[in-house]
Order: structure tokens, then C-alpha cells, then sequence
């Protein structure tokens, strides 16, 4: 149990290292996220006894096998960390960028420079790998990051943060940039959310719980994610062959995460044909369909209630629904969706057209799975999650969604009339 | 008096509406811009009776002629708004324009549409014409907009948007874009701070105690700004006669303005030559000094308090002090600044790029004054306010500062592998 004071004293110390971390060069901060990927090999041995100790306090605790495979540090996931490091490290450097410089009239320049966030609260479950790959963007984007990790991985990340801060201190930066907070109390997460004026930033990573306690309680700004409740709408034109693999794979290539295909609605001109086939390819990937009246005259499925259409299943269940027309399409989509990700597979251009303009979602897919929502599917590089805040970031979030503009002017002597 | 019921109607109609409107061409948006243009002109006696209303009101209540004076609408005024309403019609349609498109190695075409944030609340005080400028604003980026504002405007603000939404409708718009919240009580301000879900944003515009009321209580993210603590540094290498016009114009020319001087650091190297010079033109200007000790070496001054260094006076008051480097005047901004406007005067490059890099405030300048912390100084067209949170908007926000971007991605039946 610590107190309000000591979590006081980590942020300003994050505060003062951030302020470093804002003038380092870009050299010190990839000499840092190299020498942490060296270090991830080195000191496999002593991160393997770590986890371990997790692992085997997991295990009494009787946690699932899914939730225990997610607290493991093996082989496999140390590499895919050292390969995200060496990623990180071989991007551009975002900080001091001037984006859009012009010449006022007077001849003042103004331009507005790329500069960091300062100091942002990343508060996780149970991966310990989260633990690095935020705190490698953090360090990329010239942040502070002050971690508050699930107690299930305790041991693991105290020996990661160790680490990553050893290979800051080699690197000559504070290493106060990577703090994690020294208890998984409850109560912990409340005081960072009123560290208001210490925190310029918290993402909370987790269940829906967490986030809307976050949401509540923070008392400065807050990107987080909802949950996917993610359309196919199939339009009369539609390529059936893509369409019923998009849906597939949307559906069941991963279906416990928030991208995943939720609920189809399909065009009423092509269900008698559509239908038949997406149930035989849905049956044969195991998936439990539910439908409207309209969906339950062409094929199998159990009646699909009010509550169906607002449900998140992260599960093998798909809703589908008969629509007659591209409005009645957007009006459901508007109403039950969630922001995250929605897709039309047509073969119309001002259907398609239509749809990437009106569809309010972090994603809008034409013809492709909703399953790329994802910011190395996208092209980020790395992402430290998913906002479907609209504020600041909309998406996957990655380095450049870590930093902020200010306005800067340079003059010989201006001064306003 | 009203209950949240009736708020949560005006905001679900705004919902409303916004879908509409981020849809709406461009030339529709602008004719609506052009016809409240002349609808100001066209109704400006009905206008004038009812910003007397106010007046008279506002007389009898004894509020202050500085506020009389704000309130009132008067040839001068609506002639602005009607500039300022054509100048945002003139300006290019910020929606739907996609940004950094590239294909990625499956051949998905990604990039980011910049659409509208959704519905907006806008909380402010006495002036009215913020009321055209704030709607003007928020239509051109395809938002709705709920406003709440003050009670010495409240048969002006009436007439306004009655006006304001007369022009929607001719130009085939949902009037519910434009709504006044039926009544001027504190408690709609916690009402509309509590409408999570159906506010995308809220912008305050106001006093401290409105600000943090606002901050404390909204459930969706606030665009505000704090109070502007702004710096000069006079750098050794400073070129005199520009550090004393500079100090001169951001102090004198408005100060009640939250983009005036403040204070002065003054390197102690030139303290000797630079502080009379300061000083005799203060005293025209009929500044009022405040120095710590070593200033006051130099020239008369009242002693400055350690809270001089924390208060925005909005006043001819100016608090000066002497340092010895450019790292303890980055120090001392770093600890008393607001983050709101700071500037150094040097004619040493390195130290102007430094300053540049390391302060973080929304607006750093080289040699010139911090008046120019303003949406059209800076080239911005026009302003909804400055926001000194980092996240989303960090300075004046202009159009583009009320839309966001979301991923779009065009596929011809791509899937994860």
C-alpha cells in the first residue's frame, strides 16, 4: 500500500525526465531501444525466472490456459520484442519536425514543430511484452512513460523495466523516462488519474471495466478504445466469392480480439443467393449464426434478439440481418455500431464512395477484412492500441499519435499593430 | 429551469443533424455561410432591439462598461462577423480529403479521410459575436454545434441563431446544426458536461473557475485554455530596440488579452545597458515594474513576490528578472510558464533553436511579440479559441482543429493471412 505522495514523486520525476527526453538526439534514444534488444537476449535467463514465478503464482491462482499463455516470456516472444525494438529504433525520429511553414505578410514564419506529449500513464493487464512495446514508443515519440502493469505479471515486468531502464542509463538518458509503478493495487490506478498537471496523457489497455473507470476518473485527457461491434454490409454488387472470405476471415481467423467481424448485413437482392453460401462457409469454421426473420427464410440460424445487434461476442457467433436498401445499411451501422471498424463489400463506386464518407469508425473498409485494423497492418510500424476516441487519434495509435504540434514563429523584430 | 431530459433532446437532434452534415457538400455548407452574411445585414434593426434588451438588463444590473461594451452589437461588429462569414465560406472544404494514401505490400490502399468531430458544446460568457463565429466555424467542418451562453446575451444570442438557423434551412441544412440551450442556469453547464455518448467535445470559453469547472466535470474530452503566464527572454546577443518593442507590444497594446506579456528574464550580461532602456519605455507606456533584487539594482521597481512569477495580471503590471544563462531562463519558464506563449529575442542562432526545441508552450517565438498567439496572426483563417491541452489541438484551432482524420482502406477482397 503506498500512498498518494509516492506516486506524486515518480511523475515529477518523470516529469523532470521527460523534459530530457524532449531535447535528446535522436542517437541516445535508438542507442537505447538497441541496447534493450541486446539486453533481451543476454539476460534471457534471468526474465525466464521472472515469468516463471508469475507463471507458477498464475497457476495456483488457477488461471485459464489462455490467459496464462499470455503471461509466458518464451523464445518466440522475446524475438518478435527484439525485432519490434530494432523496428522502432530504424524509424524516423518524429520530434522537431516543422510541418508546414509559411510567410505571413508581415514576414513573420510560422510553422508548427513535432514535439513530444510529455509524460503519458499506461495502464495494462496482464502481456508482459506490452510492458516494452510501450515503452519503446514512448522513448521514440520523447516521452516519460509511467507504467502500472497487472499483478499477474508483477515479477515479470519488475525484471523488464530493470532492464530498459539499464539500457536508458547506457544510453546517457534518465531513467526515470520508464517507471512502473511500484504496486498492482486498485487504488493505483485512481491516483493516476488524478495526477492532473503530472500526466499529460493516460491509455488505459484492458477490459471494459477498466476503461470506463479510467474514463471516469481521469482528470486529463484519456485515448482509449470501445469495444468492436464490426459490420460486413454485402452489397447488391457485391463479389460473393470476397465477400463470404472477407466474412470468414473477420470472423473466425481470431475472434477473441476487438476487430473482428460481429454482425453482416446483406442486401436483400442477393440473400437468396449470399445466404446459402456464407452459412455453409460459417458452418464449416464452426461459427453459431443468429439472423432476423428475413435471414431465417434462406438459411439455418437462431432468432437474433434486440440485444444481438449491441453484442460483442469476441466469440465463434455471427448476427445477420436482411436490409433492403445502402441508407437502411448506414442507419443500423450508425445506431448499434461502436467506431471501431466497419466494412461494404461492393463492386458499386458510389456505394463505395458513399460508405468511406458516411461511416462514422476508426476504420472504413471497402472489399477487405476488418481484421487490418491494426497498426503494423496499416502501415505504423507499431501501435500502442486503438482509439476510438475521435480526439487527437482515431485508429490504431503509433509513434506519431505519441506526440503533439506546437506552433512556432520566427521573426526579425514583429510586433502586432 | 429544465431537466437533463430536455437537454438530451437538443443533443440527440444534434446528433441528427451532424450525420447530415457530414454528408453535406461543400457548396451547401458555404451557402449557408453566405446567406447568414446577409440575413446580419438584412436583420440587423431586429437585431439591434434585441441586443437593447440585453443592454438595458445588463445597465440595470450595473455590470461594468468594459462588459457593456462587449455585449453590444453595433454596425462595426455585424460588418466583422459578415467578414468572417465570407472569408470561411472562401476558405476549401477541410472534409473528405484524404491524406498520405499508400499501398501496402497486399495491395490495400490506406490512408486518412479528415471528416467532422461530430456534435460540438460551446460554454462562454458575455460576447455575442461569438456565437456567429463559433456556428460559422463548426459548420464549415461539418459539426453540429450545441451553445450555451452567457445571460447578458441572451435575447442577442436568441435572435443570432434564430438567424443562423433561418440560412441552414435555405440552404437545405438541418437547423438543429445550430441550437441554443434553452436557458442560461449554471446547471446546463453540468448537464451538457454529462451528455457522454451524444458530445464529441466541449469548449469552454471563460474565466478560470468556468474552465476548471468544465474540466472537472465533462465525461468527453475538453478543449480549453489555461491562463497565459508569458515569458520574454532577453538573450547577451539580444537585439535591443527589438527586445524593447517587443516587451512594449506584449504588454501595452491589449493587455487584458490572454496572449500578453507577462514578465521579462533579462540576461545579466546585458542587464546594465537593457534594463534603463526597458524601464523608460515602460514608464511611458505607464507599466507598472516589479523586479527581484538584482533588477532593482538597476532600475526602480517594487520588489517582486515569489507568486508575482505565478500570476497572469491581464494588467499594465510587468515582473522582471535577471538570469544568468539561457538554461536557467529555460528552467524558469519550465517551472512558472503556463505553457500558452513564450519568446526569446537573440541573435544567436544555436540559442534560438534551442529555445525553439525545449520550451513547451503552444506558441514559441524568435523576435517577435506574443500578440501574434492568435488564429489569424497566425494564418489560420480563423479561430474557435487557444488550447493549451497538448492532445488533439495545442495553440489557436481553427477548422481544421474541429475535424479529425479515420483510417480508410480500399481492398479487393484482401483477408489476414
Amino acid at each position: 500500500m503506498i500512498g498518494t505522495p509516492m506516486l506524486q514523486t515518480y511523475a515529477q520525476a518523470a516529469r523532470l525526465a521527460a523534459r530530457a527526453l524532449a531535447a535528446a538526439s535522436p542517437s541516445a534514444k535508438n542507442t537505447a531501444l538497441l541496447a534493450m534488444a541486446e539486453k533481451l537476449e543476454a539476460q534471457r535467463e534471468a526474465l525466464y525466472a521472472a515469468n516463471q514465478k508469475d507463471l507458477e503464482a498464475a497457476q495456483a491462482a488457477g488461471l485459464p490456459a489462455a490467459k496464462l499463455d499470455r503471461l509466458r516470456l518464451n523464445e518466440k516472444v522475446l524475438q518478435d520484442l527484439r525485432t519490434g525494438l530494432r523496428q522502432v529504433a530504424e524509424m524516423p525520429d518524429p520530434v522537431g519536425e516543422i510541418e508546414g511553414l509559411q510567410i505571413r505578410p508581415n514576414g513573420l514564419q510560422v510553422g508548427r514543430m513535432r514535439v513530444p506529449l510529455g509524460v503519458i500513464g499506461f495502464i495494462y493487464e496482464s502481456r508482459p511484452n506490452a510492458t516494452v512495446e510501450a515503452s519503446a514508443l514512448s522513448l521514440k515519440a520523447g516521452n516519460a512513460i509511467l507504467l502500472r502493469g497487472g499483478k499477474e505479471a508483477w515479477h515479470s515486468n519488475n525484471a523488464l523495466v530493470r532492464l530498459l531502464q539499464e539500457a536508458l542509463h547506457e544510453a546517457g538518458l534518465p531513467q526515470e523516462a520508464i517507471q512502473l509503478v511500484p504496486t498492482t493495487d486498485r487504488s493505483a490506478i485512481l491516483e493516476m488519474c488524478h495526477l492532473s498537471g503530472l500526466l499529460d496523457l493516460i491509455i488505459p489497455r484492458g477490459g471494459k471495466e477498466l476503461i470506463e473507470l479510467v474514463q471516469r476518473e481521469a482528470r486529463m485527457p484519456v485515448l482509449a478504445h470501445a469495444e468492436g461491434v464490426n459490420h460486413l454490409f454485402v452489397d447488391e454488387s457485391a463479389h460473393l466469392e470476397n465477400a463470404v472470405r472477407i466474412a470468414v476471415n473477420g470472423k473466425a481467423q481470431r475472434p477473441s480480439t476487438c476487430n473482428s467481424l460481429e454482425k453482416v448485413l446483406v442486401h436483400s437482392a442477393i440473400a437468396p443467393v449470399f445466404l446459402p453460401r456464407l452459412a455453409q462457409a460459417m458452418r464449416e469454421a464452426q461459427v453459431e449464426l443468429r439472423g432476423d426473420e428475413r435471414t431465417r427464410a434462406f438459411i439455418p440460424a437462431q432468432p437474433a434478439s434486440e440485444q444481438d445487434w449491441h453484442t460483442e461476442y469476441l466469440d465463434l457467433i455471427l448476427a445477420v440481418k436482411v436490409v433492403d436498401t445502402l441508407e437502411e445499411a448506414l442507419e443500423h451501422i450508425a445506431r448499434y455500431g461502436s467506431r471501431h471498424t466497419e466494412v461494404i463489400c461492393t463492386e458499386h463506386h458510389g456505394h463505395a464512395l458513399r460508405f468511406l464518407r458516411e461511416v462514422d469508425a476508426s476504420l472504413v473498409l471497402v472489399n477487405a477484412s476488418p481484421r487490418f485494423n491494426d497498426g503494423f497492418q496499416l502501415g505504423l510500424g507499431a501501435e500502442i492500441g486503438i482509439s476510438t476516441s475521435k480526439l487527437h487519434a482515431y485508429g490504431p495509435m503509433g509513434v506519431k499519435e505519441l506526440t503533439t504540434t506546437k506552433f512556432v514563429a520566427l521573426g526579425q523584430g514583429q510586433v502586432r499593430e
